[in-house]
């Protein structure tokens, strides 16, 4: 199971029953917290998300509707008696901010909490069935994306061949990682002849707030799903670079530009009550698009 | 129109859909929060509050249930265009929370925040129409209570009193404002021979988070209506007092030795789904007791 649960896909000020900037990434056992807006752990508990299961959160920066909801959900799991750990990746300024509310109310959490500021480009976690790793993107503040990528499968055995070349049973999980067979007398049997490779690992992007540049699309080329924030129709794509957000045929063009499979949209405007039309405009330039709805699954396929 | 409407009952973790403290008290045109639990800017449209009327929020400590959603509701007044000043009165190191956060986002306010340190018990606001006091409450860390009064009606004047000393008409307003009336030749006319008192201001007092101390009663002594916490029913005293909280009956006790009209009870455990039982508890020991339930309105009468 690899799906992505829209918590809130509104743009700053909430409107229409919609929520602050926050998704929830599912990757078999494991969640990862995607922003955290205001009121996050209501909606945690609204869509029976079970918040011990996150040990990961990421936040893109630092606009209040991105992270407001972090010191609530943090200090919730420590009332819950969480143990285990946490980390947190995000902009360096946040650190001293948590630590100073945490601070002023006397709390010691009862579970180790792990903060790594955000540097460079680059693999932030890897994990034998997971890896994270988080890129810039281009808005007024510091402003990181984030890539959540299964791990390649293992590779699967050829038995045909690895019959034709003699190779021990105890040696087939090794093949499966990877491994070449040498033999004691004889030439090496080199991985390849032997197995053949497993369906790709399948990965999700997401592209907190920035303003429209190709090299989005450079960065996150070739993954399975991508999120990409649309706060503006067409209409306004002036006001869209001015503020550095993008609009939903940008956000589209970025998908197509990126050579993904599937794209969602989201961070509308407070400005706008009907969705639709962001799902018109983006599906006029990439067709398999859909808008990030809250309380909504979406697979990651 | 005096009344207060409930935005949150709940304490520390939300449950039941009940959220982290908050109320609005409404004066006339006058608006006043009264803590600000998160996603308190989510209740206030949910229930139709315009925030634009609160010039006055007052933060009675520093634990998150009461102040986390205060960050969001100011950045999103200034996304609102908010010009006109807001006045917050709160434990001393909120200020530095509040200004680091708007510094990590480059946010500068398009209207003058007033952060005014609680500092000593007594008033912290003295208008025509109204007042405001604090005092302090007995929490786990620095707590305080808040009162606000209707200010005393002008008297009424006693117009046969009035003609019978011969009082000319321009001077009725002074009269009403309580000044004696001097005439050049001739005694002195005493205020109160020619007016009579008017109904007396009401109050609301508002007890935030405390152990059972009967210090709070006298310190409320004969307001019209007070809120008190009742985290825990009867059979969790001792847990109630290890916390530093109090009981539904102890809330009741407090309301009967202050001598009030009505009492007003919440911040109720996540441990309670039904509430009916605080409201027994309290009745037991003063019947004029109502469960805070969000979205209701109560007047002070």
């Amino acid at each position: 199971m690899f799906g992505v649960t829209i918590l809130g896909n509104n743009s700053a000020i909430p409107a229409y029953d919609r929520h602050p900037t926050a998704q929830v990434v599912t990757l078999n056992e494991q969640l990862f917290l995607l922003d955290c807006g205001e009121a996050t752990q209501m909606q945690l508990s609204r869509y029976k998300v079970r918040r011990s299961r996150i040990n990961y959160i990421l936040i893109s920066h630092l606009h209040g509707d991105h992270y407001f909801g972090l010191i609530g959900l943090i200090t919730s799991m420590g009332l819950l008696g969480r143990e285990h750990p946490l980390h947190i990746y995000a902009p360096a300024p946040l650190q001293g901010i948590l630590q100073a509310q945490l601070d002023v109310a006397a709390i010691v959490l009862p579970f180790p909490l792990h903060f790594h500021a955000l540097q460079q480009e680059g693999v932030l976690v890897a994990e034998d069935k997971f890896s994270i790793e988080c890129f810039a993107v281009y808005h007024r503040i510091e402003c990181w994306g984030f890539i959540i990528r299964e791990n390649r499968k293992p590779r699967k055995i050829n038995k045909e061949q690895a019959l034709a070349y003699n190779i021990p049973g105890y040696f087939y999980e090794r093949l499966k990682n990877g491994d070449d067979y040498e033999p004691r007398n004889g030439e090496t049997v080199k991985n390849e002849w032997v197995t053949i490779p497993n369906t790709p690992g399948r990965s999700y992007a997401y592209c907190a707030d920035t303003i429209f540049n190709p090299e989005v699309a450079a960065k996150i080329k070739g993954v399975t799903m991508a999120y990409h924030e649309a706060t503006y129709l067409d209409n306004l794509i002036e006001r869209a670079a001015n503020r550095f957000h993008s609009t939903s045929k940008q956000a589209a063009t970025i998908a197509r530009l990126a050579g993904i499979k599937q794209l969602l949209i989201g961070h509308f405007s407070s400005k706008y009550e009907a969705l639709e039309p962001f799902l018109t405009e983006a599906q006029s330039i990439f067709p398999n698009t859909q808008l990030a709805l809250e309380g909504v699954s979406y697979r990651i396929l």
